[in-house]
Parts: C-alpha cells; sequence; structure tokens
C-alpha cells in the first residue's frame, strides 16, 4: 500500500515519520525524493534525496521513471517509481512524503494510496513553529503564513487529518490509520469471497 | 457517527460488542433493536430488544420512528430513530448490530456511518462454531451454511472487514477503526478551514 503524508510546513511530518520508522520500521519502507538541488550540509545521497543532475532528471521523466515531479524555482523534485513498486511487491507500505499537488497526481494512478495531511493544532502554534528563530521581519512572517495557507490547497481529497499536538501520540495514530487500512474492504474481499466458496462447498 | 457492525452468524459479533461496550463504553452508545417477535427466556425488554405487537411497529413504521426495518418470516425487526438521533447529538459514536441489507438503508440515509463485517479466519471455523452443538443432521448444517454465505451478500459496500480470530485482539481492532474515523478529512475539513482563515489574517 501507498502511504501519502503531506502538511504544512513546521507541522513536524518529518519527524513523525523518523520516528514511525524508528518505532516500526520493519512494517514500512521510507521511499527517497529525487531533485536537482543541491545537498545542504549534512544531506546524504540516497538517504535525504537522490541528488541528481538536471539532464539525468529530465531523462528520467521521459523514461516515465517518476510517479509525480514538479519545478520549484529552478530545482525539480520527483518520486522514482522503481523503488516504490518493488516495496510494495515485497509486501511492505511504502511511506512518500510529498506535497498536495504530487499526491493527487499519485492518487490518480494508484486510487487505493492513501493520504494523510498532518497539521498542528492551531495557527498560532503553527505560527511560533514557523518563525521561532526570532530574526524574521513582519514581511516575511506573513508571506510564510501566506504560503502555510497554500499548502494546504487540495486538501479535501485526502482521507485522513492528523492533528499533530504531541508527537509520541502522533506517531502511535498515523502507525494505527495505516494499520487499519489492510481492515479495508477492498483488501479483503478476496479472503471473502474464498470463505463463501467454501461455504457453498463443505461438507 | 454511526457504526454498523454485520457478519456472518457464528463470527463473534455479539461478543465482541459486548466486550467494546465494557472496556470503551464511555465512548460508546448501543443501538437497541425493535421486534415483533417473542422474548426468548432471559430476554429482558429494552435491553435485548424493545418488544412490541405488531400494531405499534406498523405504527412505527408509519410514523416514520424507524432507520429501517425488516421482515423475517413472521416478525418485524427495526431500527428505532430517536435513540440513534439523541445519542448522536451527545457526541456519541452509536453502534448498531444490523445485516447488510439494513444496513445498506442506513447508509444511504447516513453516507458517513461506517460498516463493518465480521467473520471468523476461514470456513472450517465457522463451519465448526455453526454445528458444535453436535446433535444437527447434515442437511440442516448444509442449509445453516448456504445462509451463512447468504450473509455476505452486499459485502462489497462495506468499508472495514475484520477476521475475528481472538476476541481479545479484536475487541481492539474495532475500537481503532472507530476511533481512526475521527480523523477523516470529512470529519476535520472545518479545523483546517479555520487554520487556513487564521494564516491569512494573524498578525
Amino acid at each position: 500500500m501507498l502511504i501519502v503524508i503531506s502538511g504544512f510546513s513546521g507541522a513536524g511530518k518529518g519527524t513523525l515519520i523518523r520516528r514511525l520508522m524508528a518505532e516500526h520500521g520493519e512494517d514500512y519502507a521510507l521511499s527517497v525524493s529525487a531533485t536537482t538541488r543541491a545537498p545542504r550540509p549534512g544531506e546524504v545521497d540516497g538517504k535525504d534525496y537522490f541528488f541528481l543532475d538536471k539532464a539525468r532528471f529530465q531523462e528520467m521523466i521521459h523514461e516515465d521513471r517518476l510517479l509525480e515531479y514538479a519545478r520549484y524555482v529552478d530545482n525539480y523534485y520527483g518520486t522514482p517509481r522503481d523503488y516504490v513498486e518493488e516495496q510494495m511487491r515485497a509486501g511492505k507500505d511504502v511511506i512518500l512524503e510529498i506535497e498536495i499537488q504530487g499526491a493527487l497526481r499519485i492518487k490518480g494512478q494508484y486510487p487505493e494510496a492513501v493520504l494523510i495531511f498532518v497539521t498542528p493544532p492551531s495557527a498560532e502554534e503553527l505560527r511560533s513553529r514557523l518563525v521561532n528563530r526570532g530574526t524574521e521581519t513582519d514581511e516575511v512572517i506573513r508571506k510564510r503564513m501566506n504560503r502555510a495557507a497554500d499548502e494546504a490547497v487540495g486538501v479535501e481529497a485526502y482521507d485522513y487529518i492528523l492533528i499533530n499536538e504531541d508527537v509520541e501520540r502522533s506517531t502511535e495514530l498515523l502507525h494505527k490509520v495505516i494499520q487499519i487500512q489492510h481492515m479495508r474492504v477492498s483488501q479483503k474481499l478476496p479472503f471473502i469471497y474464498e470463505i463463501n466458496k467454501e461455504l457453498r462447498t463443505l461438507e
């Protein structure tokens, strides 16, 4: 199953996903995005991102080897298809952290994908997470808040909203939401059909 | 929220619901069905069923005071509307134990209702639960198995299938499935809209 996690910047998605992998890593595979932007200090190729040059990225687009991609300012970001499909075949739930527009493109290809949007408990809380460095001008803060609001455009098409008040509790909720998906009728119908066939033929 | 629980006879629905109410009763209200059949020894009016005579039942039908009803052989069974709507207004999740056809009528009126189908882990297991009294003829067993298979007709429209291997584990799964529904986007969109409004107006 594909699990897409999006959310406001500053909602704590990254921390949640790291904890989910630390605590329930045996159940999940974490998709690594590809990008053409330069690595930041400490970022590791193949772990934080696959760092590609533009020519290689465009080649992947043309070979249909990205589940989705987008261009921001001058850089490309995308989700390599091979890893995701490999892990799904191996029976893992694959976690993707991407923004809403990319998530909706993935839902188009995998209607069974589960979309989860993470939000802080209030706008005040989000504001304090976005500006806690304390050095920003009002203008910068204003822009950042508006950008955050834009990040929720399209959220109506999501399946779940996770209000992240407490990291520990939210990690467990996230794990539960994903586990419960395995009980969805679409996942279990073959089981019911098999029981029914047996019921009609058992002696 | 309305939570409808159906399943094969012998799947253990009754036990599951009793345990759910015993362990998490503060979160839930259990709907009591109305019926025109006679009480069996030990059954309590208003707890196991509301026992009504036919005239009174038909009056409730005509006054639209039943969410759904059905007639089996010579008896009516139905779900009184008042209690369910009262408890939902009080913020409780209301649990209904009814068969699939009634469940689908309820889903028609409450599209947000969550439908859960309970099944034993195998047809063999279901067979042994249906015949463990050991006194039935093959003909009776055959009929019972076919009736069980009929009980799954329409299950494709359900939301979740709960494979009941272990009562304790299944009770917790049932509780989790219901709790997770409160994270559905349809339940939380007003929250996101409020945050977004604040993000655009906060100074």
